[in-house]
C-alpha cells in the first residue's frame, strides 16, 4: 500500500548553488548529505511537511543523473511513495503490468529499500518505491 | 511559509487512460475532476497521504500542458506547495531574487490562490505556491 509521497527527486547540475537555492526556497537547510556509490549521486535532504525534497547531483558522467540533464535538463527527475512492504506491493504492481526496473530491492539513500517503476508504464512519471530498512 | 508538498501536477495526454493507470498503482480511485478554464487544463485528483496526485490534461493545443508536452513528453509538470500566506511569501520570494510568473495571485483548481515561479529561478522547477481560499 502508498502511504504518502516520501520524497521528490530534483536533478542539480551544481549541489552548492542548488542548496543555496532550496534553503532560501524553503525557508530551511538541509538536514542531511549522502553519497549513493551505486547510483552515482550524492544527495542533499530539505523537510516539506511529511515529505523530502531530495537534490541529487551526479558525481560521474555516467550516472543516470548525469545523463537525465543532457536529455531534459536540470528539474523535478523523480517521485518517492513510501510504502508498507515494498516485496508485496513489487508482486502487486507487477501483476498490474507495470514494468520494474529491478526484480528484488535495492539498497537506496536515507536507510531506504527501493524500486523504480519504467517511466514507460507510468506516463512519463519515473516512480520510486519505498520502504524504511527496520 | 512553506507548509507541505499540496499536489504534485502531472501532464498527461489522455485522461481517461491515466486515470486508470494512477487508480491502478495508487490503489485509491480520484476524487475529483475539475475543470479550469483560464488555464485550458482538465485536472484530476488523488490523495496520497497529506499531498495530493493531481492529473493535467490539455483541453485545448494552445494550453501551456499540451506546449510543455510536446516538448517534453507527458511526466511530471510541476510541485505546488501550500504556503500560510501567499501575498506575503510572494513578497518574501520577489525580495529573494525568484522570478514569479504573475504579480498577483491567480483562482487555481481545487479552491486555491495560485502564483508560479519561473523555472528559471527555480532549477529548472516550475513551483507552484498555493493558499487555501477562506
Amino acid at each position: 500500500m502508498i502511504l504518502r509521497i516520501e520524497h521528490l527527486g530534483i536533478a542539480v547540475n551544481n549541489m552548492e548553488n542548488a542548496n543555496r537555492l532550496f534553503t532560501s526556497l524553503l525557508g530551511t537547510p538541509n538536514y542531511k548529505v549522502e553519497t549513493v556509490e551505486s547510483e552515482m549521486v550524492s544527495t542533499s535532504f530539505f523537510k516539506v511537511g511529511e515529505s523530502k525534497i531530495e537534490l541529487v547531483e551526479a558525481t560521474n558522467p555516467e550516472s543516470p543523473i548525469a545523463k537525465f540533464i543532457a536529455k531534459k535538463g536540470e528539474g523535478i527527475h523523480h517521485v518517492a511513495f513510501e510504502v508498507d512492504d515494498i516485496r508485496q506491493m513489487m508482486q502487486q504492481l507487477r501483476e498490474q503490468g507495470f514494468q520494474l526496473l529491478s526484480d528484488e530491492p535495492k539498497k537506496g539513500a536515507d536507510n531506504k529499500l527501493i524500486c523504480f517503476l519504467h517511466p514507460k508504464s507510468t506516463n512519463g512519471v519515473l516512480v520510486e518505491l519505498c520502504q524504511e530498512i527496520r
